[in-house]
């Protein structure tokens, strides 16, 4: 491609609602445009970008056996309504009536087309298992778009389903994906990690998050250094302690603790350890049985270091649906406002569960139910009865990791893809059926796999930028190489060398732009370093002359001279490095 | 691509809501599959075509210089008021609210985003001409989708959009999008035909239609076999005849026509030709100025073989916004029913508009605005005054072509491309400017030029099919060539050739499918006649005794031995034919 037939423009500043590092590169590249909230045009150099990603999907999804279809963006409502769906989704779920005033979703995924093509197109065990997957605009009216391509509106997604007659192929078509996907995400370049999620309101039985590491991540990813454990935050599991409560040493005793509320300051004004302090946090769930709500108040224990893990406690029997109290519940169960608030004494009764980090604790130190004071040498069993016991933390780095083999770290990503076992969540909802080997009727087995394909593009951003701009790992590139000219209309040596280095790349099949634009060197560099090409070959009288062309990769220091003839070797071998 | 790793579906009938060969063909051949009214989902087999489409625009988009992008589907409403669109479009532009009651549209076209896009991106002259194009989908909300993928709902569309300084610059790029039209249809391997168009409401200077050439087409195109002449039937003129009117020879006559209404039954009635009738059509204007309308009729006349133009008629001053009369108001101006209305003696005074065929005609026959009676031997001059004369007819074959090289033929087609010198209309409502050289903002030139990528599939069809099925040119087919096993898992010997041409013609880029499904031969061959394959090889244990491979072409009659040795050679010229 030459510059002159292309569209750059770049920008010297980042538009000033751009928050994050990614967002503000890419509209500085000139790479995405805002229509509105969320809404980007994909300008040419962010489209080739799109397509590199769209194309390895392809490929490994290809590989892998699944077979490429284009569903609907515009669905009718009632395959919506079938699953429920329709009324389960909140706003987020953009809806739009026709001429006729017939409702309709704009697709957020396809479960229920893709379910409703397959419940007409399988009949037998014998078309199974078939795995379907399109690369389609989607859209989620997200509450509050941002982040660039990150938290769009509007954008791109693939999604694949697969259909099973059992378990078991289940199991085997999601282990292909999850390898489909480990090799599409290598290919990308970039760091990633898989780990374990919860399978929350979807149901069914396993599910994997695909995240790209970055700093900036928003998610917390929980791995073992030493182990193949990994797993998100909210599935994470936090190990019993392993050693045993010690004997109490200390009496119960009532603690003037004025003004102190959050842990840290108790610890403190009590020049004891944070670690020795217990967190209570209050919740309440509603029963509703015809017209009568029975309302019941919850006590979580967490140790002062702790943080809560609002998944695991929604797993505590009786927590499926629970909500945060109110100040006024807080005063009228516990008699005191918060900031004192612990297990002994409640003014009303309350449901009491422990993390167990905090049932093995003894001597520690709770709000008494009073303002400005504390219990110390509180001890279970004696100063109050033992309590439910439950893992409701978030684990910490140095934990130990759940596999027994080390101990767990922790570091931010970001997600770009979801590999989920669906199970017959929705083919018993839409009736999707086929006829086994003795001709009875059985659910089809359903997956769902779905990359973030615009997303991957922040992503890749956040983990690969310095202060020029981006660093884009060569398969994302949107050219792989670009030649610069010292001089291309001035200098004919230099235009016969540029124009025979292009033609060669080029018919090796490299993918390489010849700034031809006529820009000054210094704006030109910083152009193609901002857009983050990730090889960059400097053609110029003065180094023809001593018979070099220059080559710098993206994260080099400096340049390197190679001789003319050497050139598309040399750039072949790093490409292929 | 082996056929037991894609998806294969076919169906004996197709069902009852399919009107048009292309659709009930696409139908059976599961190329799509109905998801709502005028909503399909394109199966593995659809979207391998609709991909071959698109490549083949890119390609050639690309070699004329145009630079895709991507806009986004759900569009604000604030750029569309800007042109005026948001209130001029009927309810064919589908709108939506986002969760802030905020209005979008989604796209039918992109002019209003594009625009967008471009008056911040350029801003001199130096970055003139760009051409932007993207392939993506678009929604009309037709009032009555029909003829599968030939009038959806959901469709996708090649939508271009040129920028140039001034016209000569708009009417160049309009030249090479015309030159990159033709390349695109003539790689497709159809019949087609570039033909002029009304511009329109969209105003602009200059526009041509590209149709596919199908009998079953809804437009009928006008052409000249001796000259270049082409237009839609909308825009070509039809000349004023050559010959003067001849001289009056009978009386005016008020003859009973008892319950005579349209031309043809007068003329039988009276025993007289056809093309001594004349034929009345009533309209109606309306025109507003504060609280009071002001309504006129108008009667055009037209010789009773011909039919009226409604394009033609709205370029007749005063009749720019016209609509016909109803039938009170017919009675109201005329004193009679319709059926008997001419140009004599009406009871209110209505505008009097002749095609120019019988603004030449003498002793010619119109009704007398009286139930049951007609006027024989009317002559302009002696029996009513001489009126306006105007081209309001359709043209018909034998017609003289408007370049005096020929006369016109007709054939039907199918609108599948349309190029549009759009000028400043949406520049100048969006305030897209330039500065020239001497730094004065100026509006910049646009052109927009649309192929319907999908109806190109349900077009390629009505042109290419047989009563087996359909037909692909080479180019879109799903698959270029099947190979057809006769006892793949019974046959060693089978499967060794098989396998080996499979890989032969794969290694050499040929898109070949091996259907290893294990099927009986007539119905493996009804499916890939049905699906439209063009090139078949046979390949049994028979055959391969004698040395011989089996290759037949979808149109050929028989088949062809071919040596295997020499099937890859000859497939290769085959597909180079």
């Amino acid at each position: 491609m030459r510059a002159s037939r292309f569209f750059i423009s770049t920008l010297k500043e980042a538009p000033s609602d751009a928050e994050v590092v990614s967002h503000k590169l890419m509209m500085r590249a000139g790479m995405i445009k805002r229509i509105g909230s969320g809404i980007y045009t994909y300008m040419p150099m962010g489209l080739r970008i799109i397509r590199k990603v769209e194309n390895i999907i392809r490929e490994e999804m290809d590989k892998a056996g699944a077979i490429e279809l284009l569903m609907p963006l515009v669905q009718p409502a009632e395959l919506w309504q079938e699953t429920g769906r329709w009324d389960k989704m909140g706003p987020e779920l953009m809806r739009v009536k026709d001429r006729h005033g017939r409702d309709f979703a704009i697709q957020p995924t396809s479960e229920e087309v893709i379910t409703d093509v397959v419940r007409t197109e399988i009949k037998s065990y014998r078309q199974l298992p078939v795995n379907f997957y399109h690369v389609q605009t989607k859209f989620r009216d997200e509450r509050r778009p941002r982040f660039g391509l990150m938290r769009g509106r509007e954008f791109t997604m693939k999604d694949a389903y697969s259909f099973d007659r059992d378990v078991e192929g289940l199991k085997k078509s999601y282990a292909i994906m999850f390898d489909a996907y480990t090799k599409i995400f290598n290919r990308f370049g970039l760091q990633f990690r898989a780990v374990a999620a919860d399978n929350g309101a979807i149901g069914g039985s396993g599910s994997h998050e695909f995240h790209v590491i970055a700093d900036t991540g928003e998610d917390a990813l929980v791995y073992c250094p030493t182990s193949d454990y990994a797993a998100n935050m909210e599935a994470a599991a936090a190990l019993p302690p392993t050693t045993t409560r010690a004997a109490a040493t200390q009496a119960l005793t009532k603690t003037p603790t004025p003004g102190k509320q959050r842990c840290e300051d108790v610890a403190a004004f009590l020049n004891v350890p944070l670690t020795q302090n217990v967190k209570s946090i209050v919740l309440v769930t509603e029963a509703k049985e015809g017209e009568v709500a029975t309302k019941q108040v919850w006590l979580l224990l967490l140790r002062g270091d702790h943080e809560l893990n609002e998944v695991k406690a929604s797993k505590v029997a009786g927590l499926a649906e629970f909500r945060f109290a109110s100040e006024s519940e807080i005063v009228e169960w516990f008699g005191s406002t918060p900031g004192y608030l612990g297990p002994i004494g409640t003014k009303k009764p309350v449901n009491i569960v422990a993390d167990h980090t905090v049932a093995a604790m003894s001597d520690f130190i709770c709000g008494a139910n009073d303002v400005d004071f504390h219990y110390t040498g509180v001890n279970w069993g004696r100063d109050l009865p033992e309590a439910t016991v439950a893992d409701l933390r978030n684990v910490v780095e140095g934990d130990p990791s759940p596999d027994g083999k080390g101990t767990l770290a922790i570091q931010r990503g970001i997600e770009v893809g979801h590999v989920f076992q669906l199970g017959t969540r929705y083919s018993q909802d839409m009736k999707a059926t086929f006829l086994d080997e003795n001709g009875k009727p059985q659910p089809i087995q359903m997956g769902c796999y779905g990359i973030g394909v615009t997303r991957i593009l922040g992503a890749a951003i956040e983990q690969n930028f310095d202060d020029k701009g981006i660093i884009w790992p060569t398969a994302l590139a949107p050219f792989e190489v670009v030649i610069c000219p010292m001089g291309y209309d001035r200098s004919e040596a230099v235009k016969a060398e540029v124009d025979r280095l292009y033609a060669e790349l080029t018919a090796a099949g490299v993918d390489v732009i010849l700034d031809d634009r006529g820009e000054r060197p210094g704006a030109m560099f910083a152009d193609w370093e901002l857009i983050g090409v990730p090889h960059r070959i400097v053609i110029g009288d003065r180094g023809l002359k001593e018979g070099k062309l220059e080559y710098q990769g993206r994260r080099d220091t400096e340049a390197t001279a190679v001789a003319p003839a050497e050139m598309v070797a040399f750039i072949q071998a790093r490409l292929a490095a």
